[in-house]
């Protein structure tokens, strides 16, 4: 029933034409307009304040709101619940991600951030594998930091518990070929192609494994 | 309120460790658990519902369940409604899946991917603003679809109306030098780095804009 009474909100809202700050009707006229009980619509009312799709506001009432894209995306995003199947899927688009950042990367990197990534790099440890993880996940979250897309950096963040738990479901310490360091001085180099290659021989032994799981 | 109880209810479940498939305590028990009221409760399980983390089974009652993990994003990803800032995000995020594409999608292609691949571009119309949104959505979906990846290919999916949405705002036919068909030889010759570059060509009039935008 909320299911419904939810669509129909949204139908409602469209056929308004409400925009984005725009006041809304309040519960009692909205429950009289779609000829439902009043609860019902608070409960469908709840969930699109969940999604960020309205905001209360002092004074006044309800608004339309412009929505929190990934908020609920987070909300969902915990590798205890989620399928393997799913968890997989995630873990390759993690792949498909830092294989197509390099243009954006080079758009707009700065000697300042070729400076924080010397950083990165000098302080890894790399004998223990929560280590491993710690430095995977400095050095790569830099680099979306660095792509300066507020969205794909949320989105890698929020990534990230699936794919320290990935990875720590694998027995052994497995590593491409080309370190963090070397990506930094492909970076530094300025030319695109090779910091693509490189970045593919870093993640290879994830791609090895994909090649494998398709075959 | 129905913040706080969803996020105490979440805690319960984790507490009492809870799998995807386990029955879970009716409403009336959850409300004495948490020593709030069973309105409260009914709202914040009707938003874990929205989000699939719970379902109701015949004789079995509510379970807990393996969350579709797109399902809460797609309810809010109406162009009309989000904010200029997060569609040029979201824009942006569709150039990096489709330069990162190439590795996953030349593991996956079988010669019967190419023979799709060929009536699409053959059915190609591009005599209009609307018939080129239909073939990027055909052509490009299709690359998706033979990277095999689920939710990759959902979450695409589901770009396609903003996709969509940003091109309709463009006032001319932009187009790179490199066409869906080219990209399609590209792919039968099976150099992976052409491709890509092939790529990047067939997307320059975006990524040109990209740079105006970062200067």
């Amino acid at each position: 029933m909320a299911d419904v009474v939810e669509s129909r909100l949204r139908d409602y809202f469209k056929k308004k034409s409400f925009k984005p700050g725009d006041a809304l009707p309040k519960e009692l006229e909205l429950a009289e307009a779609l000829g439902v009980s009043r609860n019902v619509v608070r409960e469908a009312l709840s969930r699109l304040r969940m999604l960020g799709m309205i905001e209360s506001r002092k004074k006044r009432g309800m608004i339309l709101a412009s929505p929190d894209i990934l908020g609920a995306f987070e909300r969902v995003l915990d590798p205890l619940i989620i399928t393997e199947e799913t968890l997989q899927d995630l873990f390759e688009l993690r792949l498909v991600l830092e294989m197509g950042l390099a243009d954006v990367l080079f758009i707009n990197i700065t000697p300042e951030h070729l400076k924080q990534l010397d950083l990165i790099v000098e302080a890894e440890v790399t004998d223990s594998q929560t280590f491993r993880i710690k430095n995977e996940i400095a050095f790569h979250g830099k680099l979306y930091e660095i792509a300066g897309n507020d969205t794909l950096k949320r989105f890698q963040n929020m990534l990230l518990p699936i794919f320290g738990y990935v990875l720590k479901l694998e027995k052994e310490l497995i590593s491409g070929t080309v370190s963090h360091k070397d990506l930094v001085d492909l970076l530094k180099g300025g030319d695109k192609e090779k910091f693509r290659m490189g970045m593919h021989a870093h993640l290879k032994p994830h791609f090895d494994k994909l090649e494998q799981l398709k075959k």
